[in-house]
Order: C-alpha cells, then structure tokens, then sequence
C-alpha cells in the first residue's frame, strides 16, 4: 500500500506565534501571515485567510492562547474577565462551521478549570486539537477510501484537503488516501464559485501532492454525472445536524440532488466535532450570507454589469436522505437518521 | 398591458456593413466590430464577439451576403462555387447550434435560385431571417408569459436576450413580456461560468431596460429552488431533437435536474428554427469542448493552480422527460416527445 501523498500544513504555531498560510493569495502567492491578537484571528477567519470548518476551529483555538497571553499579562488577577470579549469576538467571526464553537468550547472548558499562567497548558490543548484533528483525517481517509474500489472518478467540491483543516483534510483526506492505494483513477474538482476554492486551493494542493485533477464550472457537474465519468461525490461539511441533514460549502446541495438522480454515491467526510446534536435539523444551521461584490466579481475585479444585485449564501443544506454515507473518525454511518447519528456520537463519547 | 421593454440590438446591417456588439467587451465597453469577409464573420462567431444560436444564425447570413458580394465581384460567372468554402467556414464556425445550419441552408436554397447580381436578394433574405426572428421572439414572449401568473420568481441562465437573438430575446423575451404585464415579481440569473454570459450580458440587457436582476452562483440555483423564491426556470436552446431533447448551455441539465426535483417549472423557449427533426435525440447532438482555459481562468486572468487539468463541454442535454413546456412561435408543447414536436413542426411548415 502507498503512503498517500500529504506535504502541506497551512495552520502552524512556532515559537509562540500562529502563522496562516493566507489562502486569498493562492495560488499566486505563497505569502504566511503572522498573529498576535485575537483581533486579528477574528478577522483572518471572517476574511478567509484561514477557511474550512476544521482550520478555523483550530485556528480559533490559538486565537485563545494568543489572547489568553495577552490578558493575563495585564491583568494576572482577573484576565479570565478581561478575556470573554476575545471569546466572543472570535466566536462571532463566521456563523455556519459548528467547529469553531466546538474548539472555543473546549478552550472555554479549560480555562474554568486553570491557575496561574495559562499559556502552558492553553497552548497544549491547542496543539492537541491540531493534532486529533490530523489523526482524525488520517483514520477518515482510511475509512472513507475503503468504500472506494475500483472505481473510475470521484468529484469533490469547494477545498477540503489540508488547506482547510489541521492537515491531510476530510474529503480530500480519502481522496489522497484512495489515490494512495490505488482506488481511483480520476479526481474531478468543481471550481467552487464564487471563491473559487476548488480552482485555487484544491487544485493547488492535489497538484502539489502529485495527484492528477481536472476543474470543471460548478454548472458542469450533472452533464459530468450524465457522462458516467464519476462515481462517487465526496465533500466535507460544516455542520452536521443531529438528524443526518449537512451544511457545507453553496453547490453541495444540487450536487446532492443531481447525483441521487444520477446513482451516483454521495459520500460527506467530517470529524465528529462538526456533528451538532444540538441542531435538531438543517433548518436550524444559520446560512451565512456572504457579500454579494463575491458573486459580482472574478478573478480580482468587479465583471457583473452596473445595477445588477446579488445573492451570495456561502453554504447550503443537503438533506440526510441524499447522503449515502457519513465518515468520522469514530466510524461511519450509512443512510445517516437521527438514531445512528446518536449511537456514533455516544460510541465517540465512551 | 404594459409594453415590455426592448431597447437593444446586437446585429445590426447598416449601408451594406454587418456591424457587431462586441460581447467579449460587455458590460465594460459597447465596443462594435464592423466585418467585411467570411472569414471575419466566421472568426467572430467562434470567438464569440457574436453567440447565442438565433444571433448566430443571423449574423451568418449576412456573411453570406458579403461573402457572395465579393465572389460575384471576382468572378460574376462562377461566383458560386467560389462562395462554397466561405459557406463551409462559415458552417463550421460552432457546433452544437442548429440555427446557424438552419440560416445557412436558407441562404443556399435561394442562391440556387439566383442569376446575376446576388446581393440585393441575398441582402433581402439575410434582412427577413433577421425580421422574422425578432417577430418570432414577440410571439414566444406573448405565448410563454401566458403560463407565468402570479409569479414570485424566475430563473434564467446564460443569455437569450437581444443579445442573442435578432431581438427580445427567447428565454429573455419571455421574461421581458412578462415583467411588462406585471406577471412576474423577481428575476434571478445564474452568472452561468464559464463565460460569465449572466452576470456580463443578461444583467446588462436587464438592468439597461429597466428590469431589476439577482445574480447567484450557478452552484446556488438548487439551495434558491429549495426557498421557494422561484417557481419557474426559463431558458433558451441551442438545439432540440425530434424527441424533444435539448441541448443549450451548460449547466441547464442540472437546473433541470434540481427543479423537478422541487416541483419547480421548466420552460424552454426557442424558434422553430432550434428544432432539428433529422436528429433523433439528444445523444446525436455535437457537444462543442471550448478551451480550458475558459474554465481556467477567470476576469480575464489565469485563476487555477498551475498543473490542473480543465474540462469544459459548452452544452449539455436536458432530457424531454424533464422539460414543462417548449416555447416556439408556432404555438407552445406541454410534456415534449416526438409525436407532439412532429404535430408542431407540421403545423409549423403548413
């Protein structure tokens, strides 16, 4: 079996500073930024220097240590007080991944709990989310490829390799890993208006990594299917509703619904931590509206005519019933419900 | 009634020059390309300063009058067979669209016909074709909207306005008489990537007659379905099979795909002349391949990593099964198969 190609880390923390590979400039510049506010964390996530729903909670995560430096320097006494605006501020940045709630949660959880300086044992936990959720894409990689055999090409949508996550990634975690052992034979990406994050930063990571990939507009995706070039689709997600339902990244859905139609298998890679029991259904997961000048633009500048409005939501809501099966690191649940969704997460908790 | 709004022409023939609307320019410039060879205009529908198959077809046969202008000029014996390349490069200039082998064999039935100086007939022919385009569009306008009452929203894609007609529009007609007699309360237009044809050209033609316009992501059309903001999606076609099939941009399989799939209407408006009875289906339609590089790049620059590989069909195949109605000027067929396009295009030739 081949080790599958995995050369890329975008989020990294050296010498008590965070360093974010700034996914805007991809893939013209490879230009790293360097953090030290909590301010500026914020604003790196909302602006999409670091994007995908596991990145950003990780990145979140060292946002906290940063911030928690800052305020126990000024204020040894009380700077548990002085740090819940950094908290928030750094909660508020995008609204849909449940991951970043989920690693300021668990940052939250310690702190209750710590004396004296933080920073040790803050910066440790950080690093420990970065590194489960490596482990997590490793052991959903293995998972997910095992249902690829043989098969002719995948399609995959939006970024969800190791640019968007800890490293390796979730949906492009499989890829890499199925393309290691030889599973598949052609990796298609949809571009992924209007960020376009397949065309930048998938295509950029796969081709980096030695893995073949050819883009496609978003619109070409059901005569693709049509064609019966691919066999599986497979996407991340940024939040999991208790009842199977997925948001991810706006395309996923139609996608969804055109692979059903198709046969085509839909296949959804995502660390247990994006699962939001909380969330009763995907109606429930606010959809960011992001700013229409994204739609009306391409390439750097604005293309739309003059007067023309936009509508710009960054995600979409794929019903469980269109998804044939979920992969986490704690195992896989196929023709996702309620009930299995539950059973993995208390499998996940024990 | 209101009129509907009409303000734009694309292909206009002026003191015996074909002048063109440079739509590679729009919206940034209304830049016109004055052509006097065959081969000029050939080049200028490939490259698109001309598309949209009734625009096409027309612009054809007015380079069938320069072109028979000057081989009658040369050589006023044998102009004829001079002129069969210039008819065979004109021919071959796209293509998936049956309108500009429609228009052509038009011109070559009346040249058969012809002694002496062909270009005040062939002039006069190029002129009907034209007229009888713009006539057709206002048919289809009134037949099409008559099924739209009470509309909240409509979806178009890529541009089937004045653009790409004669005049009015097809899909974009329909739109236009609708809006002018108050049937419909929003438009949404996919920015339909590659070429941005939504976001450059139907935007444009919308916002300059007045009609206010929402662009999205083609990869947004399933999740605007699943709010309910629109119940009808309306496009063009660049050919139609006798089984009732249709090729026409790509992407519009998928919207077809997405709305059955949500109970949303589907309306196909094209002349007569888009209905090829000598193909069989929509499998024995040519689906042009464009340049990657259109899928490539983006606002005029190379936006993809470097290495990756693009696929790029400029068509693809709605099925009869998922098509509501088709739109012609000689009346409109509910539920498409070849028993009801056969009775159509019969009553057509009567």
């Amino acid at each position: 079996m081949n080790t599958p190609p995995d050369s890329i880390r975008a989020v990294v923390w050296q010498e008590g500073e965070l360093r974010l590979l700034d996914q805007r400039r991809l893939p013209d510049a490879e230009s790293w930024l360097r953090l030290d506010t909590a301010a500026a964390v914020a604003d790196a996530i909302r602006d999409m220097v670091v994007r995908g729903a596991p990145a950003i909670g990780i990145a979140a995560a060292y946002g906290v240590v940063i911030a928690a430096r800052q305020r126990y320097r000024e204020n040894p006494a009380d700077w548990k007080t002085a740090l819940e605006p950094d908290l928030e501020q750094l909660a508020a940045a995008r609204p849909t991944a449940v991951n970043l709630c989920w690693a300021l949660a668990r940052m939250r959880g310690l702190i209750q709990c710590l004396d004296g300086d933080p920073v040790p044992a803050l910066t440790a936990e950080a690093g420990r989310i970065h590194e489960e959720d490596i482990a997590a894409n490793r052991r959903m990689g293995e998972l997910g490829a095992a249902f690829l055999d043989g098969v002719e090409g995948v399609l995959t949508h939006c970024n969800t390799g190791s640019l968007a996550t800890g490293g390796f990634g979730t949906a492009l975690g499989v890829i890499r890993q199925a393309w290691g052992e030889g599973r598949i034979r052609r990796v298609f990406a949809d571009e992924t208006r209007p960020w376009l994050q397949g065309a930048r930063l998938t295509a950029w990571e796969l081709v980096r990594d030695g893995i073949p990939v050819t883009l496609l507009a978003d619109a070409a995706a059901a005569h693709l299917m049509h064609t019966g070039q691919v066999q599986w689709v497979i996407v991340g997600s940024d939040r999991i509703a208790a009842n199977g339902d997925v948001a991810n990244k706006i395309g996923t859905y139609g996608l969804a619904v055109a692979a059903r139609h198709h046969g085509v298998k839909f296949m959804v890679v995502a660390p247990t931590s994006t699962v939001d029991l909380g969330t009763a259904s995907g109606a429930d997961i606010p959809i960011e509206q992001r700013p229409g000048e994204e739609v009306l633009g391409a390439g750097g500048r604005h293309i739309a005519a003059p007067g023309a409005a936009a509508w710009n939501p960054a995600f979409d809501i794929t019903p469980a019933e269109l998804v044939d099966v979920i992969v986490t690191e704690a195992g896989v649940v196929e023709r996702p419900d309620r009930d299995k969704l539950a059973a993995l997460m208390a499998r996940a908790a024990a």
